[in-house]
């Protein structure tokens, strides 16, 4: 699985607290951190706090490239924030994202081509989030017609099913899990599968417990990446080992260990 | 889900010990912690070490049968001990198990139709266990045949992929959930499914985290049964969150709590 590490995120405390006072040692901590973890991508978000997020955007960049070479999902609705991002991060990067909806595809697939970079898709359409899979496979559809027309490649695309709550919207797992076996039937070669999960357990009790459960039952479907806290260790033992009995990994005795060593 | 409890098995030396010296408490007790546990069958196998195992069976559910009124899941492969267990249960049991083969269905379809009970099928035919999900679901569409022709309803047939240990078949675990998501579209109404959960761990490190892992990945793909180790809480828990995730329980804020309180 592609690990997109969530934590350098200006909606978390201590990072919204390290852009305000432009202190690196947060910021950096959390990048050698999530690397070791096994992050293969670190999400890099502003925040909604940040007084000029282009220049925040530039900031955040410059400190983790001190410390890691990972590439970077540059995460913002912002088109100014999107293009500081990937061009601070020269070329390793990854957009986080766009939607169905025409007039954000217009701009981001380009930017996507012009930068030779993957990005996320959120299936949202002009309606909103699709109330079932088969809504969601057609917004799906749509994003990779508006990729080809721009001259990015399917498995550039991550379809991303728009996890919600659990707590509020119950039956939206089940639509995700499906959606994602819909997704890779959708071309060939097939769009990468994405999702945000740590959304799923917004205003729950057991919050790693359902992290976890959910992102090994999205694996078993067929996901390709997530945008998890990669240093929520359980969390990680979950994914190596639905990777394990996936086959994704060779088996060891001590694959927890093998995997590690060979990531982060 | 349909929990099978598997701990009252003569492979177990508790088990074992208990049969031999004729002590009940024992097997009184592991009946009364699965029960409370969230079991839904209780699998009962007098091993191999029986001196009879007719009797050492009979002896078995009677002892249960003092402490539990649990429907029972008879697990033998030898005819007089299979229907030995199911007089003794009462009607209350599950046979446990046939095979694709035809002798074996040609004795045991007729036996659950006699007995008006469900029945475990095993995806292995004449030849051995298929190597891929189309080879399973192929033992199984002569599963139902038989079935039919004994007039055994396809929703009182449990196809089991057969879970094989991850450490010496990687490949198998991803089969067995593309059988499972196959089986459900063999018929209408789908047959139900099942596994033998704790052999995917067999010779294994980390054998709760494999276990809990499979299972997961299982449910997500459409499993409507397991024979389980369920006095491992973290399996369990893990179970449940699953079943929460898929809408086949309500949301509450403690829903652990609530499971546990309308089961066992």
């Amino acid at each position: 699985m592609i690990v997109i590490g969530e934590r350098i995120n200006g909606m978390f405390v201590d990072v919204r607290g390290a852009i305000q006072s432009q202190d690196p040692e947060p910021i950096r901590d959390l990048a050698r951190r999530q690397q070791a973890a096994g992050a293969d991508y670190l999400d890099v978000n502003v925040g909604p706090a940040a007084d000029d997020p282009v220049v925040a955007m530039q900031w955040l960049v410059a400190t983790i490239r001190e410390v890691s070479d990972l590439p970077l999902a540059i995460d913002t609705t912002r088109q100014a924030v999107m293009r500081a991002g990937l061009e601070a991060a020269g070329g390793k990067a990854m957009i986080n994202s766009t939607t169905g909806e025409k007039k954000k595809l217009d701009v981001l697939m380009p930017m996507a081509a012009e930068f030779g970079v993957p990005i996320i898709a959120l299936t949202i359409s002009e309606q909103g989030v699709p109330r079932d899979a088969n809504g969601r496979a057609e917004v799906a559809l749509n994003i990779l017609a508006a990729a080809l027309e721009h001259g990015v490649m399917p498995d550039s695309i991550l379809i991303d099913a728009v996890i919600l709550p659990v707590s509020a919207q119950q039956e939206n797992p089940g639509h995700v899990l499906e959606t994602i076996r819909q997704t890779k039937m959708l071309s060939d070669p097939a769009p990468k599968t994405v999702i945000g999960l740590s959304n799923v357990s917004q205003n729950a009790l057991y919050r790693e417990l359902i992290n976890r459960t959910c992102l090994t039952m999205a694996l078993g479907a067929g996901l390709d990446a997530a945008i998890v806290d990669c240093l929520d260790d359980e969390l990680m033992d979950a994914m190596i080992t639905a990777e394990l009995l996936l086959n994704h990994q060779v088996y060891s005795a001590d694959y927890l260990k093998a995997y590690r060593a060979s990531h982060g």
